[in-house]
């Protein structure tokens, strides 16, 4: 991730304003406003505003007053209580907006959670920048023989070689043809007097899903949870959980008490089907459960067995 | 309306907490953050949080780093053009949180507002209060003859009485079973040890619709606007109004250009049928146009001419 | 539930019109269609049109361009995965309309789920029917000690009496100056020429919350099996349970092979947290576990014993 | 637009099979009923499924329990008084799905609506067919001088010539890297049998955005209508106004009375701003109006000139 001058003269900017504000204030959250935090090769993530806190959730669920002179401890008690019985409102009253810059492939699978509000660089308008991304070797994997979306094991060096070369030769030649049909350099340059130049609009369609575009992107907390639960999930495509990880990182700093119930209660859980318990009630008897007898499929039985700690 | 001491401290605690914040603040919002607004005889409008400005709608359209070295007056420009367009989605980077007490009448008309977040007190988990909602004599209207859903003329002296007469009466009556069902009174004191009291979740449905309610109400500035342009419009109902126009005063101290632009192209503007366009292109043409010759519905013919200034 | 005879001759109308299409066609949810299913004491829910099946779900997961010759088997293993691992988008493409009939204070409750279409009667355009729920005596219960949110023990018979002699007397004397205050009664005469009448808009509010109203109401199959997840629920209000539970049988009829795997996975099944999944490790690797070392709060101890089996 | 065996015969028995049904059938759109509409080289437009007519806008705007003896006039005048006022949820009571065939570049604009339910064929899943989009000549234009987003003259043959060899080319070479890359061509033949071939959610981002992918898409009227005023309008990039097109033809045929009072209120009409609605008052009035007089920007006096049939 680079920044040009004028985008790092931007942000300092931002960080150094500061105004006395009477609403709810999280230190930890404004030490890394405004900081690109770097993913993949050349995207980020920055935290470019927050409304509420821990204490706005307890607020919204009890609608109270004010902050009232309930303890810590307290509220810690009602955020996991809400957390575990799935009354989400209250998650609802947090808001945050990121600023991040993605590929183009990454952006379409994000772009799918539709509970947030969106502003994307427009390629009508602007000439998109010559950025693409290029996996780190230890990245490229074989489709996976166990999983219909997912990766397999590494590939080999001389594979590895060959796929990053054409990667990076086609995504050069489509942006230098990009560039051409415009008769414009990235810069703005025109190319050649005598030509009038390709709309921009049409021109994009020639660049590759791995051109990174940017975007202002604002969701409630709960929302956002369900996106990192989703995400973050280890069946998620590596590109998008490198976001989600950075990510949690900044809603750890943001509202530590909620994170630590959405840890407790949805990422380290886990959820048996009716069958699954039926298994597990068993077992706690005391009773020897076999695979053909559990009722569960295959998958849904090793992936029990795995749960559990048990050699499946 | 009326405040108890503690939710006056409540108040005055958060109001007089302040912080410092690297996020866009906005002074004249701060001036009144946490105040409740008076709104008919027991209700309020506070503004609880906020997040983003004018400047955030700019940023958030061109997708920038910072603040930039735009002048406010471009700035200006851009937004009312984003408005004008309706490009509605830089409209949806602020967010307010109101936290509102209202008839429960009111709420039904407002919650049909579904791009919103809500924190609405639990009449399960608490007793209600006894406030209820009594209109002032001059608001007293009859049945409109000429709109099926809107108030004509004034009632007369006697039936006014009559009316809140009826309407207080059977308030304080159905809150005194309430209570009585309960087997507490409004502060939980038991009433009489024999009984059991029943379910707060079924006493509750004795109550009428003019009880008052409250909730956290959580919004984005494009669908603040969209709500205010259809509840602050004369054909909505009185009540909900006045909450609206409590409200829009909140909006012009939050986001001034905003409000501006919306005012222009909102509230201010007028919107032309395929059929309306075409008599006004007559008319500005020179030529005569009759209300039979116009194509036009009667109430639409009359409404256009009203908005032309023209007599009927 | 009584329907006027114009209602059920419209009802009879409707359902004795048919057509040929080429839609997916559902013959054990047309057998039901336009029928009201009683609920609570004048309250209903009636199917009025669907749109999709399950084979819809499995040819939308597979972006595909006609049924195919797939096996029935093969599609139910495609909707349980789905299912299972939360891949919701297919069942969005299913969409249910009822027409329902409930008390206020129910639909209170219900317009919560935002994500629904929603038509309402409206009580400025017309008059409300003088309808209102009276619960059976067997679902008059005291507050819960254990819950704060819920019912516990049946009411005394003294007390039962009481309590339905307050909430119809209530009912019954709101309603007559209801209609008094509009100066018409409930069929549109009015009551006495030289009065006005109140505005419906405004008469309304002396109505209770037990009032029944009705809307259409029109959502997509995840949608609605969400909202059936919590409405169905044991902790929810009883008489929200009693359509969810009618509604949960339409479900069933339209399309059983989702509906299945809603109860296996969804309905029927558990989530273990964090600290629950490592009491169940434990006790399934034959190490005995104790409240006090399981890490849990009591009540969730309380609950993961009884969905084990186990005697607390 | 060119369909496999396959995929044909797949349509056919679609088409062939038929049910009875009591819901409410539209014939019109029954004829086009699974069958692709052409769009663009490529693409295509599939109406598979609806729910609703114009009726159902009428029952839900009256929660009627059913069809009753109004007259067809009766149900335009309420249509139009609807779509007039703004009074948008009955609309939401109708609901259609589309099978669509589109390029990424034109898909991303699409998704913007988040008020539709997608499924998208999947490229971590699949293989992507191997089709692009190829603007027509007559498509191929220059960025346009006075709209910062959109095309203005056409390109020379010249420059035609190498912007359509550019674009072919880059796809050509781009997909052929793509199936080197997986080691596998379109129809799932492994190339090389000592290579394992990269995994399929990498391997897309080597495609450009004017690749084809496909969606089932689902959507209420009132936001389709919303989608294909903004989506037909002249501002809208050409190639999103050929699907806007061919859809509006489908909605014509689904519910032709919304569809009418849909050009005459929104299509066809004019919003006016406030300073507009001045200027046309005093034009009205006979008074003239000079640009500098107006109030008015340049652009905005230029479009109402237009709008008014008035040379500017």
């Amino acid at each position: 991730m680079e920044l040009t001058a004028e985008q790092q003269a931007a942000i300092d900017a931002e960080r150094a304003a500061t105004a006395t504000t009477r609403r709810a204030t999280v230190p930890a959250l404004e030490d890394i406003l405004y900081q690109p935090l770097a993913v993949l090769d050349h995207g980020f993530v920055r935290v470019v505003d927050y409304l509420g806190d821990d204490r706005a959730v307890v607020q919204a669920a009890r609608v109270s007053y004010g902050a009232g002179t309930r303890r810590v401890q307290d509220d810690a008690g009602l955020i996991g209580y809400l957390m575990r019985h799935r009354h989400t409102t209250p998650f609802e009253m947090c808001e945050i907006k990121y600023h991040v810059k993605l590929p183009i492939f990454v952006a379409r699978q994000w772009i799918r959670h539709r509970t947030a509000s969106v502003n994307e660089i427009s390629g009508r308008y602007s000439i998109l920048d010559k950025e693409y991304y290029l996996p780190a070797p230890e990245h490229l994997a074989a489709q996976s023989s166990a999983n219909r979306q997912g990766r397999g094991e590494a590939l080999s060096g001389a594979e590895t070689a060959r796929v990053l070369s054409l990667l990076r030769d086609d995504a050069e030649r489509c942006y230098a043809d990009y560039e051409e049909m415009l008769n414009q350099d990235r810069y703005g340059t025109v190319i050649d007097d005598t030509r009038s130049g390709l709309a921009r609009e049409l021109a994009r369609m020639n660049l590759t899903l791995a051109t990174y575009t940017q975007w202002y992107w604002k969701i409630d907390l709960h929302n956002l949870l369900h996106f990192l639960s989703l995400r973050a999930d280890p069946h998620a495509q590596y590109e998008i959980r490198a976001y989600a990880e950075v990510m949690m990182d900044t809603v750890a700093r943001w509202v530590p008490v909620t994170f630590a119930a959405f840890g407790e209660h949805r990422m380290g859980g886990l959820h048996l089907s009716a069958k699954a318990l039926d298994v597990v009630k068993r077992l706690v008897a005391g009773e020897p459960v076999s695979e053909s007898a559990s009722g569960l499929g295959r998958r849904e039985w090793r992936e029990l067995m795995q749960a559990l700690g048990r050699a499946p």
